[in-house]
């Protein structure tokens, strides 16, 4: 295999697939790249088994070929060559996997992998493609996946639920305490399809999905999920089961509504976190009068009282949150102004938004005789 | 004690004086900040024992008094504020040490300690300053503190060394593979001085020593040594005993010189350094001829080759180094051409020049036979 490429190209067709290599693994291929010059262009590949991720690189094929390289040292080598953006850099390989990189006056040889060992991705039928743009999908997923569980005694709540019906996307995560859900409008009509996607997958796509207008069009099958843009397909497995049934966790009922400006609201909320320690279960207590909501929090570290103003419909109410899980979701949200549903103090709140949004908190207990 | 601030000038004296602040401590007063205006000014002082800094606080003192608060706890607070540079932010505590900060609707409340309880740093005689530039001394700092050894088995390796003599400020730092020395010019004529300053001290220094040509005050006492420079002292202890004799390990004496694009050779032999791993006694050969330097490597993991131009005067010289000890001497100095000292496989490089910097790498032997 001959090839020759400029520098800038062959770095970032490596920077995408190294997304989905194998940090470190008992087999040595999981840790490569294949790069595969067999069929008239240059492909790339990454796959970790559980996460493929496949791009075409621009470059010269002088001579066919294939080979898998580690893909730590690969990346280090060319991340090391001239800065200049288009040098060009030349990659060879001869019948005994021996592999040669070259850039102006230095060379570089290193031992690759016969390309033929290395596991390619499975091949799907790429027939009902569903299209969303790029920078929709790439907020829609960092918009919930904080509220994904770092804990997989339950894996269904380490996945994201992506279910697609008629014209619409919606997106769910939850992990026993909150759950949060995005909507985006599809350009079109399409068939039910739900899907599990493990959120390990979705936060590596969502690091080389671009930030601009253009479609990625997303295959559901049974047990893989694609997501194809820009020369590159990003391939997940699937997690196995049924998600939890959301919509009986909802509720669209509430005694009182309160819209306060985004931006007050968190940082108060964000300063009270200063005396909340890990284990800390004391929780922040909201007092909400007509106009004011009083903010409180005590705990063996300090006390914090705060105040902002705020519009309320309904009845008063004290209820107490863990503050982390208002200021992410307050964090995640663009409106300057939110809406806040509430109705007792044992039953959870809603931050919603009916076309983009709905983030459900639980509240926490506590002793209305102690605060 | 009753003050207030402009929100800016309080977080920056707490994040200047919480450099010298104990992170844990069995002593809970070594991980406070001390707030004292009881003398007509704001000082604020955090003090680990080793190291303390003092820093002047711009504020009003409605009432005078003094407390300690926990250094982390208060920076929090502080920086979670708004973020209006100037907000007002009002600091008060009562007998019993509870402290209140307020600041437009929020109210924290958190338990100090009884200011005398803290450690004041030493009084020390300021009679002889040594006069430097602020980004001179910064400078010298950080292009010598990389050859400190982090492994405490010899105590002297882990500290600088301060020379004045005359006009010139001296600073070396050695660990048993390379010295790394620079020099500075100073303004005036000053009595010799020496010390052995703690790498840790300096290296907390240099984060608060501004970049530009202000002068910072040096004091050298037996024990300490005071660095004193806007409103602001540094106090470091010093480590005992007398430092190694440098001078006896630098030769003027050479068989060849030669002349090198810095930014070529650097970037070259950084390369090199991705086939050292970390335990891998494999060195880069230099070889040296008329006009061409050649780099080589054969690691486990690979084999380079690369070559630059250079000017040489003197006799051929095959060589070998720890790539990471030339990558690091290179580094850290500014000219575009460096001159490189030699004589015979087993005795040490010199990249010097005469007015700032001299860098002394030992080679690392290897069999001619094998590369």
């Amino acid at each position: 295999m001959k090839l020759e490429f400029k520098k800038n190209d062959l770095n970032t067709a490596i920077s995408i697939v190294m997304k989905a290599v194998a940090v470190k693994s008992p087999m040595t291929v999981l840790e490569c790249i294949l790069i595969d010059a067999t069929d008239g262009k240059i492909t790339m590949t990454g796959n970790d088994m559980e996460f493929g991720i496949e791009t075409v690189c621009d470059g010269v094929i002088l001579e066919p070929g294939k080979i898998a390289l580690e893909a730590k040292l690969l990346s280090e080598i060319v991340r090391k060559l001239p800065e200049d953006r288009d040098t060009d850099v030349s990659l060879q390989s001869d019948d005994y996997n021996n592999a040669v990189i070259s850039c102006e006056n230095s060379v570089f040889k290193i031992m690759g992998i016969d390309g033929n060992e290395f596991s390619m991705l499975p091949q799907l039928d790429k027939s009902h493609p569903i299209a969303i743009s790029q920078i929709t999908l790439k907020n829609i997923i960092s918009k919930t996946i904080f509220s994904i569980s770092a804990n997989d005694v339950n894996k269904k709540m380490t996945g994201e639920y992506f279910e697609v019906d008629g014209g619409r996307l919606t997106v769910t995560s939850l992990d026993g305490h909150r759950i949060s859900i995005r909507y985006a409008e599809l350009n079109g009509n399409y068939q039910a399809q739900k899907a599990i996607v493990p959120g390990k997958s979705l936060s590596e796509l969502s690091k080389i999905l671009s930030g601009d207008m253009d479609d990625v069009l997303l295959y559901f099958s049974q047990n893989h999920m694609i997501f194809e843009f820009n020369n590159t397909i990003v391939l997940t497995r699937l997690i196995d089961g049924d998600y939890f049934q959301v919509s009986k966790m909802l509720s669209d009922d509430y005694e009182l509504k309160i819209l306060a400006d985004r931006r007050k609201l968190l940082e108060n909320i964000e300063r009270s976190t200063i005396f909340v320690r890990d284990n800390d279960k004391q929780p922040l207590i909201l007092n909400i009068t007509d106009e004011v909501l009083e903010m409180r929090i005590n705990t063996e570290i300090g006390r914090m009282d705060a105040k902002i103003p705020i519009r309320k419909t309904g009845k008063d109410l004290m209820i107490g949150f863990n503050p982390r899980f208002l200021v992410d979701a307050l964090k995640n949200i663009d409106d300057e102004e939110v809406s806040i549903y509430m109705s007792i103090p044992r039953s959870p709140c809603f931050i919603r938004n009916e076309n983009n949004y709905n983030y459900m908190i639980l509240p926490v207990n506590f002793n209305p005789n102690s605060v």
